[in-house]
């Protein structure tokens, strides 16, 4: 069943008011794909340094677009956040990985959270980079990991 | 080189003022595949009426999302907008083909703006079709075309 | 007394802390007025369908408003919800009737949130009928029942 | 023709591009009934001195709300503003009158953000008075005037 | 240690899941200095009437920066607030002493909404005044105490 | 004159309706005070490195509310931007000195971004100290020049 639709077919906000708060936990994913020649451009400045400004901007645009959820995500509950942070590596295939963990104390989920925090965090990158090249691609985005809900989800 | 770099390695906007008003369009496209049993659910609803309410409600986060484009990437301009639309399709592989296209009538381009409405179109069907599953994946986000900037952009 | 100006006159917000946490209800109506060549075009379209665009970009315009009232509402005070939900009907008269409940577990009512969210609905519906007419009254917007407070509120 | 609705039923923002940028005004009204005893500390208040906090809290809180219209209202471009002002009378029926014009030099109309301004400033006089009693209605919002776009309204 | 940098160099929020909820207040102040001209004309106005529009403007947009602190400041967490009240007060230094007061029963501090809401009072006091000078000074802006926390400070 | 105030001493915005557009800059200025123990981590990481990560969360955080000018100060008008741009530098005094320099071609100034971003900046940094000391001052914010609008200033 669709959670988000109520029973005339309308979107409406799931009710959780009978939940449970909990501490509540989610990963989630973002890879960016950068042509060659931008991806050196960032590799000998960023990189290297592992605080250079495109990176950092990203992981504060991530993180301050992960607090407005929901104002994004049109049946999100609007939600406080205990702790969020991101990461960003470049993998053995030349990818740059964006790694986004939230965590609260709630009686709902916050993998919206962290997706929208890769998301925006990925999107960031393209923004910094696209003045070289429009070649990018925003490879994948997903969920890694959820945990204090009624099912926890851990990506095989 | 970096463009939002200035000279002592700060993050910086870059100066459009002698940039000349011209027409700009972008198109950018996100990609969801979903799981066969939530694909399925849509398809009774939503795919058959073209208007049902996921993708309504998607198409709805997506322009909203667009119009806080300077807001969400740190180094972006902030802009009005002449027209944005997204469209929701399914293609032949069974997966979610969300397009969006902006315009505007400035001295910058529109592509964060389609870029943005599109990815957060997106993530709105993922928070819709969540509760059923998830293992769901934003395959690709990715700018299909520019026009009106200095160099006008199509992809292969 | 009016509990927003403190003692110099000034506005001020309404101290909570010592209030209880209890479950909060809220249900506001707006009611909109179209002229009867725009009502009939949504009849045929919106209405027989229960589910077509005007009225569900209405409700989800007016959630996602409900979830800024603490941003739009100078002296509100800034709140989460658990659930937010509205209907749009047509009555005998042939006015559209907004109705909008929000609920939250918290030291302070949502009132404000219910009508903050059957507003904007109301005025998303004009301006998606505007161009047909601007012969548009929004005839009144009303708390209708609040529970959980001090005082619960029925409107006769 | 419902503008806001695309050829397949989505809604779309309405594209401006080729629209001519003209001078374009627009005046809404919401009109507030309160109870006897909530109305007579408003007039030993503010009223007299046309200047007290109830009235200018919501006249700035509607000036602020119409500046966020395109954030509020789906289907709104994005605009600027030249001006926008408010003001509140209480008529010969001891109603609240709230009168909000607004104007832009732009290719669009800007009678949205003058309801939306009329409406805040509304709501916000209800969330001060309603610690004294929830038995307040806004009794009418409606565009009174707008000048410039293609058709000039005026209210008979 | 910089707590709000990770151990990559990277800024990160500050992870408050095991810390107490507990009662928390801080009261910031931001002081103006305006040459005597202008200063002249606030007294003759709003000084006298302790509720004229300059002081209630800037009352009312410290209160509602304050709400939207998590949005603002990168790192801080968003959080709701108890209460949040202004004060504006003439020293007799003939300088304009703002006073903004904010509390929360929550896991981590409100000083920066404390902070936040002096500055924007403090800057929407030079917005109202600066047609008749620039020769404006915000002189300070500090916090003065806060409760609540693993250590309560007091300035001396 | 206050501009900002109606004939009925109501707060009003500024009609700029008749203005002409023009190129307009403006540079502020915020000056911070930290403690000796503060300004020396920061000095081993951030000053020497010259984009560690307070200075440039600071310089992220200044260039987005600055964007954000017309949300925050109730009567300043909605306005694009050409450029904004940060700089931070400590001086002889070891002071930390913030210079947010803005510019737009519009009808109205842009002072206000300038300071509204100095003073954002100078707050994050603050945010990111505190957890070291509460003996943190931001000593001034000012406008140091102005240019394009009917007077250009500079601070002697």
């Amino acid at each position: 069943m669709l959670t988000h639709i109520d029973k005339q077919g309308n979107p409406s906000m799931v009710d959780v008011t009978e939940k449970q708060v909990t501490r509540r936990t989610a990963t989630a994913r973002s890879v960016v794909v950068l042509p060659d020649e931008v991806l050196q451009h960032l590799v000998n400045g960023d990189l290297m340094s592992k605080k250079g400004p495109v990176f950092q901007t990203a992981v504060i645009a991530g993180i301050m677009a992960a607090k407005k959820t929901g104002e994004l995500i049109p049946l999100c509950h609007p939600l406080g956040m205990d702790n969020c942070s991101i990461t960003i590596q470049v993998n053995q295939q030349q990818e740059i990985v964006i790694d986004c963990t939230a965590s609260i104390t709630a009686k709902t989920g916050i993998e919206m959270e962290a997706l929208v925090g890769a998301s925006i965090a990925a999107l960031t990158i393209y923004d910094m980079c696209k003045a070289m090249s429009h070649d990018i691609l925003i490879k994948e985005t997903k969920l890694m990991e959820k945990t204090g809900g009624k099912h926890d989800f851990k990506r095989a």
